[in-house]
C-alpha cells in the first residue's frame, strides 16, 4: 500500500429539479455577482430557468465541439468585456470545456451544470484545438468550484444515448481499477460508481425520463470521472483510442463492445478489483463474477457487442497490436503478450461470449 | 437523492517505512523552504529522521493536549519569529491540533505526520481550550495540504491502544451512514473505512508491530475522518458525548460498547447502511446481518461489553434520557422514543447480547 492520492476541492449538488435555486447558491456562495452564462443554442431551453435566478450580465452561446482556440478566445474577450465574475456553464461536455477554457486564462470560478454524463465538470483536464490538433492539460484553476446536477435537464436524452455515455462511464470505473496511478481510494470511487450505473442504466433504458434512473446515472457518472482523472487511463482506454483512431469507430460503442474482454483479461490478475466490481454488480455472492455480472448488465442493456458492427476490417487486428502494446501501462495486471491480446482483439471484433 | 458534498483539497500519501523522503517531498513540493517541526519531547525519535531531510528552521515541543489558548499563542509567536513558511507536525491528535492552531492565524500549510488513528489530519476542524471551555470550529486553513501516513512509525504502539483507537474509527464510520449531513459520497467512503478497519485490526489486535496491519488501519481512520467531518455527529456520538459527560467515562471504551447497540438500533430502518456495512464486513451473503459481523469483529478483538464495567451508575440510565434525546439528530433512521432509547442504553448498561 504506497500510493499518493490527490483530492480535488469541489462542491457538488445534487438537486433534482431543483438546478435554478441551487445555481443561483453556489453563485452566491462563491461571491458572484456579475455571471457569464455559457449554454449553446440547443441548451438555451435548459438554462432559461436558471438565468432567471442569477445575476446574468452575458450570455455566451458559441460552443464548438473540441473547444477550438479561436472560440476560447473570443469567449474570454466577451468575460473581460462584460467584467465577468463567475462562470455558469450549461451544457455538456463542449460546454463545460469552453468554461474551463475561459477559466484557465481569467481565473473565473466556475459553477458547471452538466446536461449529459461526460464528466468533465468533475476534472481538472482542459482540452483546446487547433486546427486538427488537440491539446489537453491539467490546471487546477479550471476544476469547476460547484456542480449541480439536476437529472430533470436530462430527461429529454434519448435512452439509447444514456446507455451508451453510461457504458463509457461504466468503463472509466473499471479502467480506474487498475490504470497508471490508481490507488484504493479511486479503486473505492470507482466501485461506488459502478453500483450507482448498474442501479441507474436498466431503469433509464427502460424509461428515458425516468428522474430517479437518471440521477444515479449522474452520480456514477460523476465518481466515474473523479475515480479515472485521479488513476489514469489503463488497458481498455489504451485499446479504444487506438482502434478509435485507426478505423475512426464510433467512441461510446466501441468502449461497450471492448470493455467486457478487458475485465476478462485482467481479471485474474487482480484479485481486489474483480472483487470490488463483482461486489459493485452484485454478484460477488455464491460462484458469480465480475465478468458475469457486466454480462447481465450489457444484456439487459442490449449493449453492443462486436467491433466489425461497426466497421474495423479484420485485418485491423494485426495493424492495432503494436501501437497497443505500446500503450498499455507497464502495471496492466494481466502481463500484455502478441498471443493474449490478439485473442482479446480478435474476440471483441467477432463478438465472441466471453468464457 | 437531494444533496451538497463538499470535498475537501488534499493530498494524502501512505509511504511505510518512508515517511522522511516522502515529507520532504511534500514541503518541496508546497515551495516549503524553513519548516517548523512540531514534535512533542514523546514524538522525538520519531521526528528525528523526518528533520534530517528538511529544511527546519525551528524545533517545537510544547504540545499540550486539547491545544490551551496559551500554547497555542507561543507556537504561533515561535513561527513569526522563525520566519516559518510551512508547518511539518508529527504526532497524534494533539500535535496535528497544534499545528492547525499556527496555520489558523499564520495561513502557512502543513504537513501532517499521524502517529496515532486520531484522524484530525483529514479534517478542516480545529479545536482551542480556554481554562476549562473548549472551542472547536471549522476552517479551511487548517486543513493540512498533505498527511504522510507512515505506518512504521505507529509500531510502537500497544495493541490494545490500536484496538481501542480502531473501534472508534469504526464508530465515526457507522455514524456516518447517518449523520445529519450525511450523503451517498460519505457513506461510500465510509463503508470503504470499516472494510479496511476490519482487515487491519485483527492482525493488529494480534501482532502490534504488524506494518500491513496497521496501514490497514491508519487508511481506514483516515476514511472515517473524512466521512465523519462531512456527515456529521449521528446518534452514537450525541450518546457518548453526553454519557461520556456525565459519568466522566473513558473515551474508547465507551464507544466501543455503545456502537453495536446504535448499529441493532437504526438498522432496520436504514437498509442501505446496513447493507453497506454488512458488504464491508462480509457478511452480506446469506443470512448474516451488519450486527452479525460487527458482533464477531468485536469478538476477535475481545472488545469492552458493558459501559457499567467503566463507572455508569444504573440510575445514569435515566438521568442521561432527556439530554440524548434532544440531542440525536432529527433524521435519526429510527425514531428515538423514552421507551427504545431507554432498552437501548438498559442493553449497553448491563452488557446484553444484541438479539
Amino acid at each position: 500500500m504506497r500510493f499518493t492520492h490527490e483530492t480535488l476541492p469541489q462542491r457538488v449538488v445534487f438537486a433534482a429539479g431543483g438546478s435554478p435555486a441551487a445555481v443561483a447558491t453556489e453563485v452566491g456562495a462563491l461571491g458572484g455577482t456579475k455571471v457569464m452564462l455559457i449554454a449553446s443554442d440547443r441548451e438555451k431551453e435548459l438554462a432559461d430557468p436558471i438565468a432567471k435566478e442569477i445575476p446574468a450580465v452575458l450570455r455566451h452561446e458559441e460552443v464548438v465541439m473540441h473547444v477550438p482556440v479561436e472560440v476560447a478566445e473570443r469567449a474570454r474577450r466577451a468575460a473581460t468585456d462584460a467584467g465577468a465574475d463567475i462562470l455558469v456553464s450549461v451544457g455538456g461536455g463542449s460546454t463545460t470545456g469552453l468554461a474551463k477554457a475561459v477559466a484557465m486564462t481569467t481565473g473565473l470560478p466556475i459553477v458547471a451544470v452538466p446536461t449529459t454524463y461526460a464528466g468533465s465538470e468533475a476534472t481538472n483536464v482542459w482540452g483546446l484545438t487547433e486546427g486538427e490538433t488537440k491539446t489537453t492539460g491539467v490546471d487546477d484553476k479550471v476544476l469547476p468550484a460547484s456542480v449541480v446536477y439536476d437529472a430533470a435537464l436530462l430527461t429529454t436524452l434519448p435512452g439509447g444515448m444514456t446507455v451508451a455515455s453510461g457504458l463509457n462511464a461504466m468503463a472509466h470505473c473499471v479502467d480506474s481499477m487498475w490504470g497508471p496511478r490508481a490507488d484504493p481510494i479511486d479503486r473505492a470511487l470507482a466501485q461506488e460508481g459502478i453500483h450507482a450505473l448498474a442501479a441507474g442504466l436498466p431503469t433509464v433504458a427502460v424509461d428515458s425520463t425516468s428522474v430517479q434512473g437518471i440521477e444515479q446515472t449522474l452520480y456514477g457518472a460523476y465518481l466515474a470521472a473523479v475515480a479515472f482523472a485521479s488513476a489514469g487511463s489503463g488497458m481498455h482506454h489504451k485499446i479504444c483510442h487506438v482502434l478509435g483512431g485507426m478505423f475512426n469507430l464510433p467512441h461510446a460503442q466501441t468502449h461497450a463492445v471492448v470493455l467486457p474482454y478487458v475485465l476478462a483479461f485482467n481479471a485474474p490478475h487482480a484479485p481486489e478489483a474483480e472483487a470490488r466490481i463483482a461486489q459493485a454488480l452484485g454478484t460477488d455472492c455464491g460462484t458469480r463474477t465480475a465478468s458475469a455480472g457486466l454480462a447481465a448488465l450489457r444484456k439487459v442493456l442490449g449493449a453492443p457487442r462486436a467491433l466489425r458492427d461497426y466497421g474495423m476490417p479484420e485485418d485491423g487486428i494485426a495493424k492495432a497490436l503494436g501501437p497497443i502494446m505500446k500503450a498499455v501501462p507497464a502495471n496492466n495486471p494481466t502481463p500484455v503478450t502478441e498471443e493474449n491480446l490478439t485473442a482479446l482483439l480478435k474476440a471483441a471484433w467477432a463478438g465472441e461470449p466471453i468464457s
